[in-house]
């Protein structure tokens, strides 16, 4: 298969490319570290990315940032960063995708665990995480040509403990590696409209 | 208690206040219809609605729009009528909300069933439904002054039959007045952080 990762430079990124390179083409894609540059916030720049890529039969997305912060304090603009990155650059990723992505192709997406599982400081995160996992659900019914859509929902890395062990106290990390291990089901198995719980 | 119902022209929004007005004071808001009258997309219309209202021991929102449509020639701007206003109308009744609700108050927003068993032509739905059901999880443990926050979400209305039932064959509908029973379990009851499902 030929397989298109955006945010191919990430920590979770860079494991699906491990494992899935091992078996397939890779094509990485990021903001700024890999050879095709690409803004998800932005559609003319994912269409850009696209008409570069060419035809995949599988589409990752594993980037995105939320905005966290005490909710008390938290404005509409703190919220949308999210709604417009993590959440919107990975729907748009589906919604111009759909000419680039051969038949019985596939979209993975990834949320996380703050909304099964929330800690403080992440409702933005958490309502983010929930929109993924609910816009997959829905968006498998509407799939055209056999193309399937899951999200893969992991909790706090073992290669992030450095920097935020503080807000995960009591939580089994898991690694990249075993996060990855979901994608691969997502793009090589037969399902559709799943949330993959890793950890 | 005194009892703030936005959206309380609709159908669930006038059996809420039908259920919990035999136990205490309703203030009715929407758009067009009631005495208070709010547009939920504006923040500043949010504010001078809460400066009208003055002081209240609960906040229930029964409001905001999504587009329905076909995911392959769906727009972002169609996915933003959604965020913008039942996601984020609601979030941002709670945003500005919390100097105005009293100590141990509530919140009570509503999603929907389409995250957790959906239809044809509702990703959008979906991803708003989940946005909401993940935001409340995780403001449950933002929240100050012990204040709570919930959310109800329903299967489709008996009452919307008349208009829906060819998108939901097979559901079996619950009344209005079923619905309004969770939004006092909300209010009236403990629990925080719950998604009450109905039907």
């Amino acid at each position: 298969m030929r397989i298109l990762v955006v945010g191919g430079s990430g920590t979770i990124g860079e494991a699906v490319a491990n494992e899935l390179g091992q078996r397939h083409e890779i094509i990485l894609a990021s903001r700024n570290h890999s050879d095709i540059k690409v803004d998800i916030t932005n559609i003319d720049s994912i269409k850009s990315m696209y008409d570069a890529v060419g035809q995949v039969d599988a589409v990752i997305a594993t980037t995105g940032i939320v905005h966290f912060g005490a909710l008390t304090s938290m404005t509409a603009e703190q919220c949308y960063i999210g709604l417009n990155s993590k959440l919107m650059g990975q729907v748009n990723l589906v919604l111009q995708g759909f000419n680039h992505v051969n038949d019985n192709g596939s979209f993975t997406l990834t949320s996380g665990i703050l909304n099964r599982d929330p800690i403080r400081f992440a409702s933005s995160a958490a309502m983010v995480n929930g929109a993924i996992d609910g816009f997959v659900h829905g968006a498998a019914l509407d799939m055209p040509r056999g193309i399937r859509i899951n999200a893969v929902s992991p909790t706090v890395l073992q290669e992030s403990l450095n920097k935020y062990a503080a807000y995960f106290r009591g939580y089994i990390p898991v690694s990249a590696a075993q996060v990855a291990l979901a994608y691969s089901k997502s793009v090589e198995g037969a399902q559709t409209g799943q949330v993959y719980i890793v950890g």
